[in-house]
Formats: C-alpha cells, sequence, structure tokens
C-alpha cells in the first residue's frame, strides 16, 4: 500500500485532520496515511520543518507526505507540490520544504492555478487530492503548472572554526531533552582527538556519552544522536527544565591546543 | 476497505481508544479505523456533536462512526445504531445524534435489548461489534430492536431579524479561533449588499475577508470558514486569548438600513 | 492483516513514532500498526505496564507490541522479544513485561547480540525490525540468544484479611476516575454478603454501583470497571480533583462482622 504522512499544526481536538484523511480516501481507499505529527505548533515552520526532515527518509521511496503547518501561507504564496530527495511533498509554498533537504528539487508544480478554487481549508480541498493522486502513481507534472523554486529561507547555521563549534538548541523534545545542530561530523572533523569543553546554560563538561543510560540518574549526558545531532539530557529528567534551557539557547564547544 | 470512525472522550493516555480497536479488528480484520478525535471534553455532548457533523459528510457513504462521547449516557438511555444522511452511528442515545443533522433518520435500532450484556464499557463491549458489523455489511435492523426516535436536543440557535443576526461562539479551535454559529447563507439573505457592523468582545469590524492570510500579522480576521460558518481569527495568533472570548461569547452583525 | 501495537512514552511533538512506524513498514508494507498510546508518563514503567496488560488481550492471538517506555533501559538492561500468553512482546528488559501477566513466558530472546548495532534510538533500529519480523510469521527463537528469564519487579501489592483489604490508587485516567488495584474476586471473596465500609480520602461509602450512571451528576460512584478493579469516581466531574487524590493514594475495605 502507497503511504500518505500528515505533519500538521491541527492539533486534535477539531475535525481539521478527519477531513483530511477522508479526502483522501474518498480518492483512493487503498492508501495507507501515516500521522507524523499534529502537534507542530500553530504555524511553526523551524519545527514542522524539523520533524520531517529528521523522519521522511525512513519511509519508502515515493511516499507522499503533506506539510498541513502554516497551511494557507502567506499573502500570494503557491500551494505547491515537489519531488525531492526521492519523495513526494505537498503543502503551502511558505518556506518548509526549503529546509528539509538540502538536494535538488527535480519537480515543482504550483497547484491550483488551472480552475482555481476559492477555500480556507487548502490541506482538505487542494493537499488532500494531489497528495492521493501522486500516491496512486499520477505523474507530478500533470497536477499544476511546473515553476522553477519554492520559497528558500535560511535555517539557523552552525558557525565552525578550528578553535570552536558554536550552535543552538532547536528542539526540546518530549523528555525534555535539548536537540541542537551541532552534527556528529563538524565536532569529529575539527577535534581530532582534542580535548573540548562543551558550554550550555552555565555547564561546563568534557565528554560525551555513546548511549542515554550511561550516566547515573539526575545526571547530564551528552551524545550524538540518531540523527547525527548533539543532544543534551538529564537521564530520566527533563533537562529543558533543570538547566533552564530552551529552543535557541546557545550551545558551543571549545577545542584545546 | 470500509470505514469505522471513532470520536471519544477517552483521551490518549489509557487503554481505552486501543480496546475499542481491537475489538472492532477481532470482528473484521479487513476493516480501516480512522480516529476523529479522543480529545472531546469529558461528556462534552456539543463539542462531540460539532466535531462529528463537521466531517462525517467527507467520508464514504455507508462509513459507520462510533461515538464514545459520554458512551454511559445518563440512566435509562439507550445504547442505539442509527441510520442517517446515508451514514451509520452508533452511541448512547445521549442526544448528540440528534445534533448531527437535520435530516430524519432511516432506522434506529436499540442496541443490547435482546441477551443484554451488563458493562461498564459499552464502547468496546457494544458498540464496536456492532459497528464492525454494520461496516462489513450487516443489516442495522438485525442488530436491535427497532425504536422509532432518538433523544433531540436544542441545539443553540441563530436569531435573525432584517436588522441583525446573532449567534455565539460555539468552539475554540488548536489556532485560538473562534468559529460562531452564524451561517453564511443567514448572512447573505440579510445583508443584500447592505453594509454591516460585526460586533464581538468590543470589537467593532465592517468588512469580512476571503481568507485566512488577508490581513497583517497581530491582524483580527473575518470569514466565513469551509464549514459555511463566520470565524473570527488574529492572523498568526491566538484569538481566543488576545480577544478573551471563548465558548458561548456573543457575536452579532447589525445591518444599516 | 496481521497487527504491531505501539506503546511508547515519546509523545506526539516529534518524529519518533513515526519514524518506529516507517521502519515497521520498510519491513513489511501489509502490517497493520495500532497505536496502543504514546502519551506514557517519560520513562514511567508503571503506567506503560498498566495501559499494556490491561488490552493486550482484546487483541488477536500473536498479536505483537512494542512497548517504547523507557526503551534504552538501565544500563547492563538487554533488548528482548518475548513469547507470553499467546502475544509477543518487544522492548527493553526494564522490567514492564514482567508486570503485564502472571503467566510464564514460553520464549525470551536477547536481540542485538549477533552484529551488535550501536544506537540511541532502539525503538526504531532494534524494536521496529524484530516486531515486524515476528509479525510477519518469522519465528522468535531466530531473532536473537535464548535467556532463561526477564527482569521481574515486585508490583504493588493489595494486602486482604477476613476483616479488610487495602489498596491503593494505580492509575486516573482521562476522566479523573480513580481506578485501584482491589479485584472484584477478592471483595466477594471476602465479603460472602456482609455489609462493609469503603475509605477513600476522608470519604466512607456503603454500596457499589453496577454503572456509571446510577448516582446522580456531582455524586461519587463506586464500582468495579471492565477490568474488575474498584474505581472511584464522581458522576461527569473530575473525581481526582474533587477528591484531592491520586496515584498512590490509599483505599481500603472494612467488613463486618
Amino acid at each position: 500500500m502507497a503511504i500518505v504522512t500528515l505533519t500538521t499544526d491541527s492539533g486534535e481536538s477539531d475535525f481539521y485532520v478527519a477531513a483530511i484523511k477522508a479526502r483522501i480516501l474518498s480518492v483512493n481507499p487503498g492508501l495507507n496515511i501515516i500521522d507524523i505529527s499534529h502537534k507542530i505548533g500553530p504555524c511553526d515552520i523551524a519545527h514542522g520543518a524539523f520533524v520531517l526532515r529528521s523522519v521522511f527518509r525512513d519511509f519508502p521511496r515515493g511516499t507522499v507526505h503533506i506539510s498541513g503547518v502554516d497551511a494557507t501561507g502567506n499573502k500570494g504564496e503557491d500551494y505547491i507540490a515537489v519531488s525531492l530527495d526521492e519523495h513526494f511533498f505537498v503543502g503551502a509554498d511558505n518556506g518548509l520544504f526549503g529546509l528539509i533537504s538540502d538536494k535538488q528539487p527535480q519537480s515543482i508544480v504550483a497547484l491550483n492555478k488551472i480552475n482555481p478554487l476559492a477555500t480556507t481549508f487548502p490541506e482538505r480541498d487542494i493537499f488532500a487530492p494531489a497528495a492521493a493522486k501522486l500516491a496512486s502513481g499520477v505523474n507530478i507534472t500533470t497536477l499544476g503548472t511546473t515553476t522553477p523554486q519554492f520559497k528558500k529561507m535560511m535555517d539557523r547555521q552552525v558557525r565552525a572554526t578550528r578553535k570552536m563549534i558554536s550552535g543552538h538548541v532547536i528542539r526540546v523534545d518530549n523528555y525534555g531533552n535539548l536537540l541542537t545542530n551541532i552534527p556528529r561530523d563538524a565536532f569529529e572533523n575539527i577535534s581530532k582527538g582534542r580535548s573540548y569543553t562543551i558550554q550550555f546554560g552555565g555547564e561546563k563538561v568534557k565528554r560525551v556519552q555513546a548511549s542515554y543510560n550511561q550516566v547515573d540518574q539526575g545526571e547530564c549526558f551528552l551524545l550524538f544522536n540518531s540523527l547525527g545531532l548533539l543532544e543534551i539530557g538529564i537521564y530520566k529528567g527533563n533537562a529543558s527544565q533543570l538547566l533552564g534551557m530552551g529552543y535557541d539557547s546557545p550551545v558551543s564547544i571549545t577545542f584545546e591546543d
């Protein structure tokens, strides 16, 4: 069964998500709909992009991913379908898709250009049928008018020199763990076995663990997680609360000579 | 695959929802179970009815909808299966189904009358098997004893004169948007192009937008939403919090002569 | 379709749950994945065990249940697959599986022993493929090295004499109802028709109802629920808040001579 995933900021107390699913199944009842999350912060493109880029490649190639995060987009922004990194994406051209992969998109089409439909609920009325058609094998170029590019926003960057790497917390997860944007690659390329000090929230730590359970309960751990990113936590505790850190808090690594 | 939807007030931290699904699949493993919401307020029939009536018609005809909102009902109320508006509904006869459609039900049967089962968990023990059978093609009249009507409650009404429409907020959604019960039909029939003033929470507004993104960030918008109902919001803000309005807050439209 | 269930403490705002599902479907796209709950308290083994043991038997025999609660486990604990009570379970050997059934496990295998994979995300990288294989008919003994037992923890026990039963609240559910560990069996065996007084949070009650709706709104009810356990609630109210009781609050029944 072909898969359509949903990532929205619609919450779970309303009819919105079910309406999207009903529309998808009315186009093709054989599709397998998988929820990624409906708890993205309202219009929080950074949150939505982080979640989607962290997981979309785990799905089979050709999976169709609907983004219902800031689904209406800003005035004048199109609704688009994109073929990117061997997956399909459907949503508003609000910058989210520009944050999920460094690859060049293979195709971008603007939806709702031919016989445009006026709707306040594009997830249901435009994204759902387009996604269902893509998942059913319809060629993306037949869904709209080809367009050369989508909106690109600058993502928060890591700064790295021979002496130092500076990054930020990009996500506080359900456990209160602090996921940073500092990648293992940069760390290993720069450290070359040198000693180092990791600084965050008034703490200074001189080593990284291999797993969550290698410190005692209530102690701070640092590790490179399954995304290859530096993560800070308190074993069986809530690091965000206990360290007073949150989204955007700075984290740096200084290397000794 | 035939579809069974679930709308409950059971939350997502307990075993209740999974037990309902397991029972449905034990009757027919080929059914497709779609969650509408499990975050209906405890025993909040108005919330459950609003969500279910807003979405059930988006599903294919013949879809079976379980309501596990106030599932036990009040003392003496039956459990029922209903054929209504080309869909099936199963739940307590607590008034919820009377709020979801103006159509006359085609059939109503009282469940659990023949060899009644004593259970504190009717969603699992009575609704799930009845719904699974309906979705598998079993005739509704074989599931129980035919009964002439279900409980009808008065829904909160809109008052409309030539000069004024008075309604209320019937739902604050995940975005903090205020969904009212004022329908576009009534507005257009009465306004006939006249100027008007919409009043709510101390604000007076003289126009309605066509889409969410036609005002600047932080500004108030009003539109007729995908349900055809007047909706008030703050673009990229939380209108409920910022305007101090909630469920039941009054909204009125006054027309000039 | 064979079923794989998920019970985790991962929440619903991150990519974790979707990553587990994607991995399962990449092994066998025909599996039916059912969420039990992702709202288990972080590393709360008692909560996870209560939910899983309350529902797993409602699923068809042979269903595979992944526990992603405290998924990493403590240092030195294995990842295991277990055949128990005609179902399969996959997770960390952190004591959770020892709390879900009194039956003896038929098979236990330690996963990730042959060519062990270093991962900080065992739910996705170890549990998901093992569960997908089990659900696809692979023999459990081929998945790892047979091991004689899993971790057993003492569950909170009920104390019962001829004169008295003492128990505790083991779960506050979504409605604020207080589920205790006092079983109907023990109550009936000891009471033998004698009068009794149930004490909890300063209240004394001398009878048990058969259903939730047999008291007036706002009044306290006690019943033996669908799990056969004594449950205390306020009809259409939140007993936990109104009685000031929560997890672990004592509840006792004293029998008259």
